[in-house]
Protein backbone atom coordinates (compact mmCIF):
# COMPACT_ATOMS: atom_id res chain seq x y z
CA UNK A 1 0.00 0.00 0.00
CA UNK A 2 1.26 3.17 -1.28
CA UNK A 3 2.52 6.11 1.38
CA UNK A 4 -0.28 8.71 1.21
CA UNK A 5 0.91 12.05 2.70
CA UNK A 6 -1.69 14.29 4.74
CA UNK A 7 -2.67 16.86 2.00
CA UNK A 8 -1.41 20.70 2.89
CA UNK A 9 -3.87 23.37 2.71
CA UNK A 10 -3.50 25.50 0.38
CA UNK A 11 -3.22 28.45 2.59
CA UNK A 12 -0.21 27.07 4.34
CA UNK A 13 0.91 26.03 0.69
CA UNK A 14 0.70 29.32 -0.25
CA UNK A 15 2.56 31.18 2.26
CA UNK A 16 5.30 28.61 2.48
CA UNK A 17 6.38 29.53 -1.35
CA UNK A 18 6.05 32.93 0.10
CA UNK A 19 8.76 32.60 2.75
CA UNK A 20 10.81 29.96 0.92
CA UNK A 21 11.06 31.87 -2.40
CA UNK A 22 13.21 34.29 -0.10
CA UNK A 23 16.15 32.26 -0.37
CA UNK A 24 16.12 32.50 -4.66
CA UNK A 25 15.15 35.89 -4.37
CA UNK A 26 18.11 37.10 -1.96
CA UNK A 27 20.59 34.66 -4.16
CA UNK A 28 19.96 36.72 -7.23
CA UNK A 29 19.30 39.67 -4.65
CA UNK A 30 15.45 39.87 -6.44
CA UNK A 31 14.39 43.25 -5.16
CA UNK A 32 10.88 42.74 -6.85
CA UNK A 33 10.28 39.49 -5.49
CA UNK A 34 11.35 40.51 -1.88
CA UNK A 35 9.17 43.38 -1.71
CA UNK A 36 5.95 41.80 -2.92
CA UNK A 37 3.47 39.80 -0.72
CA UNK A 38 3.65 43.48 1.40
CA UNK A 39 -0.06 45.45 2.25
CA UNK A 40 0.61 49.30 1.73
CA UNK A 41 0.66 49.74 5.79
CA UNK A 42 3.03 46.73 6.99
CA UNK A 43 4.46 47.77 10.38
CA UNK A 44 7.82 46.34 10.23
CA UNK A 45 9.92 45.55 13.07
CA UNK A 46 13.76 44.93 11.38
CA UNK A 47 16.84 43.13 13.16
CA UNK A 48 18.95 46.71 13.15
CA UNK A 49 17.75 49.98 13.99
CA UNK A 50 15.64 51.91 14.02
CA UNK A 51 12.54 50.58 16.34
CA UNK A 52 10.34 50.54 13.43
CA UNK A 53 9.47 51.13 9.92
CA UNK A 54 6.22 51.90 9.03
CA UNK A 55 4.59 51.17 5.08
CA UNK A 56 5.29 49.42 2.05
CA UNK A 57 7.58 52.08 1.02
CA UNK A 58 9.88 52.28 3.77
CA UNK A 59 10.12 48.21 3.43
CA UNK A 60 11.34 48.45 -0.18
CA UNK A 61 13.73 51.11 0.72
CA UNK A 62 14.93 48.85 3.79
CA UNK A 63 15.13 46.35 1.19
CA UNK A 64 17.01 47.98 -1.27
CA UNK A 65 19.80 49.71 1.38
CA UNK A 66 19.75 45.65 2.83
CA UNK A 67 21.18 44.36 -0.54
CA UNK A 68 23.56 47.29 -1.37
CA UNK A 69 25.03 46.56 1.48
CA UNK A 70 26.27 43.12 0.47
CA UNK A 71 29.05 42.12 -2.41
CA UNK A 72 27.71 39.31 -4.06
CA UNK A 73 24.42 37.35 -3.37
CA UNK A 74 23.23 36.60 -0.05
CA UNK A 75 22.92 32.87 1.75
CA UNK A 76 19.58 32.89 3.90
CA UNK A 77 18.34 28.74 4.87
CA UNK A 78 15.20 28.87 6.08
CA UNK A 79 14.81 26.28 9.18
CA UNK A 80 11.75 24.91 11.68
CA UNK A 81 9.85 27.14 9.81
CA UNK A 82 6.06 27.09 11.98
CA UNK A 83 2.80 28.26 9.76
CA UNK A 84 -0.72 28.23 11.14
CA UNK A 85 -2.99 29.73 8.84
CA UNK A 86 -6.99 30.15 10.04
CA UNK A 87 -9.51 32.04 8.05
CA UNK A 88 -8.18 34.84 6.71
CA UNK A 89 -5.26 35.47 8.86
CA UNK A 90 -2.18 33.93 9.52
CA UNK A 91 1.31 33.60 11.34
CA UNK A 92 4.33 31.87 10.72
CA UNK A 93 8.24 31.65 12.62
CA UNK A 94 11.34 30.65 11.26
CA UNK A 95 14.93 30.75 12.01
CA UNK A 96 16.88 31.99 9.29
CA UNK A 97 20.66 31.88 8.91
CA UNK A 98 22.16 34.77 6.72
CA UNK A 99 25.48 34.77 4.99
CA UNK A 100 27.78 36.99 2.66
CA UNK A 101 30.39 39.66 2.37
CA UNK A 102 29.46 43.32 3.07
CA UNK A 103 31.30 45.55 0.38
CA UNK A 104 33.67 47.02 3.23
CA UNK A 105 34.79 43.03 3.11
CA UNK A 106 33.32 42.01 6.25
CA UNK A 107 31.99 38.69 6.34
CA UNK A 108 28.12 38.09 7.62
CA UNK A 109 27.18 34.40 9.54
CA UNK A 110 24.22 34.72 11.99
CA UNK A 111 21.07 32.99 12.86
CA UNK A 112 18.49 35.43 13.33
CA UNK A 113 14.83 34.50 14.38
CA UNK A 114 11.66 35.79 12.05
CA UNK A 115 7.85 36.06 12.60
CA UNK A 116 5.80 37.07 9.69
CA UNK A 117 1.71 37.92 10.29
CA UNK A 118 -0.58 38.02 7.12
CA UNK A 119 -4.20 38.84 6.19
CA UNK A 120 -5.49 36.99 3.07
CA UNK A 121 -7.06 39.96 0.44
CA UNK A 122 -8.32 39.51 -2.91
CA UNK A 123 -7.18 36.13 -2.49
CA UNK A 124 -3.83 36.40 -2.18
CA UNK A 125 -1.43 36.18 1.55
CA UNK A 126 -0.45 39.55 2.45
CA UNK A 127 2.10 40.82 5.29
CA UNK A 128 0.64 43.19 7.45
CA UNK A 129 3.44 42.66 9.91
CA UNK A 130 6.98 41.20 10.29
CA UNK A 131 9.35 41.10 13.07
CA UNK A 132 13.21 40.37 12.67
CA UNK A 133 15.69 40.09 15.39
CA UNK A 134 19.01 38.60 17.25
CA UNK A 135 18.71 38.53 21.33
CA UNK A 136 20.86 41.05 23.02
CA UNK A 137 23.62 39.94 26.21
CA UNK A 138 22.46 41.69 28.92
CA UNK A 139 25.65 41.59 30.44
CA UNK A 140 27.57 43.26 27.71
CA UNK A 141 25.15 45.02 25.85
CA UNK A 142 26.14 43.29 22.78
CA UNK A 143 23.85 41.76 20.45
CA UNK A 144 24.51 37.95 19.69
CA UNK A 145 25.68 37.50 15.94
CA UNK A 146 27.08 34.05 16.78
CA UNK A 147 24.09 31.68 18.31
CA UNK A 148 23.47 28.65 16.98
CA UNK A 149 19.83 26.78 16.73
CA UNK A 150 19.97 24.30 19.88
CA UNK B 1 -26.64 63.09 18.27
CA UNK B 2 -24.56 61.18 20.77
CA UNK B 3 -21.31 59.60 19.16
CA UNK B 4 -21.11 56.09 18.91
CA UNK B 5 -18.49 53.97 18.84
CA UNK B 6 -17.80 51.01 16.86
CA UNK B 7 -18.43 47.86 19.32
CA UNK B 8 -15.08 45.87 19.92
CA UNK B 9 -15.38 42.55 19.31
CA UNK B 10 -15.18 40.12 21.79
CA UNK B 11 -12.23 38.60 20.51
CA UNK B 12 -10.26 41.62 20.47
CA UNK B 13 -11.62 42.71 23.90
CA UNK B 14 -10.16 39.44 25.32
CA UNK B 15 -6.56 39.62 23.73
CA UNK B 16 -6.12 43.14 24.55
CA UNK B 17 -7.16 42.50 28.18
CA UNK B 18 -4.62 39.84 28.07
CA UNK B 19 -1.79 42.14 26.65
CA UNK B 20 -2.94 45.05 28.96
CA UNK B 21 -2.64 43.17 32.57
CA UNK B 22 0.64 42.79 32.38
CA UNK B 23 1.29 46.35 33.34
CA UNK B 24 -0.11 45.59 36.90
CA UNK B 25 1.26 41.97 36.79
CA UNK B 26 4.75 43.46 36.32
CA UNK B 27 4.45 46.41 39.08
CA UNK B 28 3.75 44.01 41.58
CA UNK B 29 5.65 40.99 40.34
CA UNK B 30 3.23 38.58 39.68
CA UNK B 31 4.58 34.82 38.24
CA UNK B 32 1.46 33.48 37.71
CA UNK B 33 0.05 36.30 35.95
CA UNK B 34 2.37 36.65 33.70
CA UNK B 35 3.11 33.08 32.83
CA UNK B 36 -0.96 32.10 32.18
CA UNK B 37 -2.18 31.72 28.74
CA UNK B 38 0.90 30.26 26.82
CA UNK B 39 0.48 27.23 25.17
CA UNK B 40 2.21 23.81 26.45
CA UNK B 41 4.60 24.30 23.22
CA UNK B 42 4.88 27.88 23.12
CA UNK B 43 7.88 29.29 21.29
CA UNK B 44 9.87 32.39 22.46
CA UNK B 45 12.13 34.84 20.90
CA UNK B 46 13.33 36.45 23.75
CA UNK B 47 14.74 40.34 23.66
CA UNK B 48 18.18 38.77 25.47
CA UNK B 49 19.46 35.13 24.65
CA UNK B 50 19.63 32.32 23.42
CA UNK B 51 17.86 32.44 20.61
CA UNK B 52 14.73 30.93 21.59
CA UNK B 53 12.71 29.09 24.24
CA UNK B 54 10.78 26.21 23.78
CA UNK B 55 7.47 25.11 25.49
CA UNK B 56 5.76 26.86 28.77
CA UNK B 57 8.16 25.71 31.49
CA UNK B 58 10.61 27.08 29.50
CA UNK B 59 9.09 30.67 29.17
CA UNK B 60 8.26 30.23 33.30
CA UNK B 61 11.92 29.67 33.81
CA UNK B 62 12.07 32.71 32.13
CA UNK B 63 9.50 34.79 33.86
CA UNK B 64 11.32 33.80 36.80
CA UNK B 65 14.60 34.93 36.20
CA UNK B 66 13.48 38.41 34.54
CA UNK B 67 11.27 39.06 37.70
CA UNK B 68 14.68 38.61 40.54
CA UNK B 69 17.01 40.76 38.65
CA UNK B 70 14.92 43.94 39.23
CA UNK B 71 14.97 44.99 42.90
CA UNK B 72 11.23 45.83 42.83
CA UNK B 73 8.42 46.28 40.64
CA UNK B 74 8.82 46.52 36.84
CA UNK B 75 7.58 49.54 34.63
CA UNK B 76 5.91 48.34 31.52
CA UNK B 77 4.23 51.08 29.39
CA UNK B 78 2.29 49.91 26.43
CA UNK B 79 2.20 51.50 22.98
CA UNK B 80 0.73 51.56 19.80
CA UNK B 81 -0.84 48.16 20.27
CA UNK B 82 -2.51 46.66 16.91
CA UNK B 83 -4.63 43.16 17.26
CA UNK B 84 -5.96 41.14 14.63
CA UNK B 85 -8.08 38.46 15.42
CA UNK B 86 -9.90 35.99 13.11
CA UNK B 87 -11.83 32.68 13.63
CA UNK B 88 -9.50 30.56 16.24
CA UNK B 89 -6.23 32.93 15.36
CA UNK B 90 -5.17 36.06 15.80
CA UNK B 91 -1.83 38.42 16.27
CA UNK B 92 -0.87 41.32 17.61
CA UNK B 93 2.54 43.72 18.31
CA UNK B 94 2.80 46.80 19.77
CA UNK B 95 6.35 48.60 21.33
CA UNK B 96 6.28 48.83 25.24
CA UNK B 97 8.74 50.99 27.48
CA UNK B 98 10.55 48.80 30.47
CA UNK B 99 12.05 50.61 33.46
CA UNK B 100 13.13 49.34 36.60
CA UNK B 101 16.29 48.78 38.70
CA UNK B 102 18.39 45.90 38.71
CA UNK B 103 19.78 44.24 41.41
CA UNK B 104 23.06 45.16 40.94
CA UNK B 105 21.84 48.56 40.50
CA UNK B 106 21.84 49.71 37.20
CA UNK B 107 19.14 51.35 35.76
CA UNK B 108 16.98 49.96 32.70
CA UNK B 109 14.88 52.34 30.60
CA UNK B 110 14.16 51.01 26.56
CA UNK B 111 11.81 50.90 24.51
CA UNK B 112 11.38 47.18 23.04
CA UNK B 113 8.96 45.82 20.28
CA UNK B 114 6.87 43.14 20.21
CA UNK B 115 4.59 40.66 18.57
CA UNK B 116 2.08 37.95 19.82
CA UNK B 117 0.51 34.97 18.02
CA UNK B 118 -2.65 33.29 19.50
CA UNK B 119 -5.32 30.16 19.14
CA UNK B 120 -8.16 30.19 20.47
CA UNK B 121 -9.14 27.11 22.08
CA UNK B 122 -11.79 25.93 24.58
CA UNK B 123 -12.78 29.68 24.75
CA UNK B 124 -9.66 31.26 25.50
CA UNK B 125 -7.07 32.61 23.49
CA UNK B 126 -4.04 30.74 24.34
CA UNK B 127 -0.66 32.50 23.06
CA UNK B 128 1.50 30.00 20.57
CA UNK B 129 4.35 32.07 19.56
CA UNK B 130 6.02 35.59 20.89
CA UNK B 131 8.90 37.48 19.67
CA UNK B 132 10.43 40.20 21.73
CA UNK B 133 13.36 42.13 20.58
CA UNK B 134 15.17 45.69 20.52
CA UNK B 135 17.02 46.00 17.20
CA UNK B 136 20.79 46.29 16.83
CA UNK B 137 23.37 48.88 15.06
CA UNK B 138 24.91 47.34 12.56
CA UNK B 139 28.17 49.47 12.74
CA UNK B 140 28.79 48.84 16.05
CA UNK B 141 27.24 45.51 17.02
CA UNK B 142 25.62 46.98 20.30
CA UNK B 143 22.01 46.56 20.67
CA UNK B 144 20.09 50.10 20.67
CA UNK B 145 18.73 50.56 24.01
CA UNK B 146 18.42 54.55 23.83
CA UNK B 147 16.05 54.35 20.93
CA UNK B 148 12.18 56.35 20.92
CA UNK B 149 9.47 55.89 19.37
CA UNK B 150 9.08 57.86 16.21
Amino acid sequence: MPHIETPTSTDEAQIRALIEQRTQALAVKDAAALTSHYASDVVLFDVVGPLRHLGADAHTERVTEWLSIYRGGIGYTIRDLSITAGDGIAFCHYLYRVSGTMTDGRQVDMWVRSTICLRKTGGDWTITHEHTSVPFDGATGAASLDLQPS
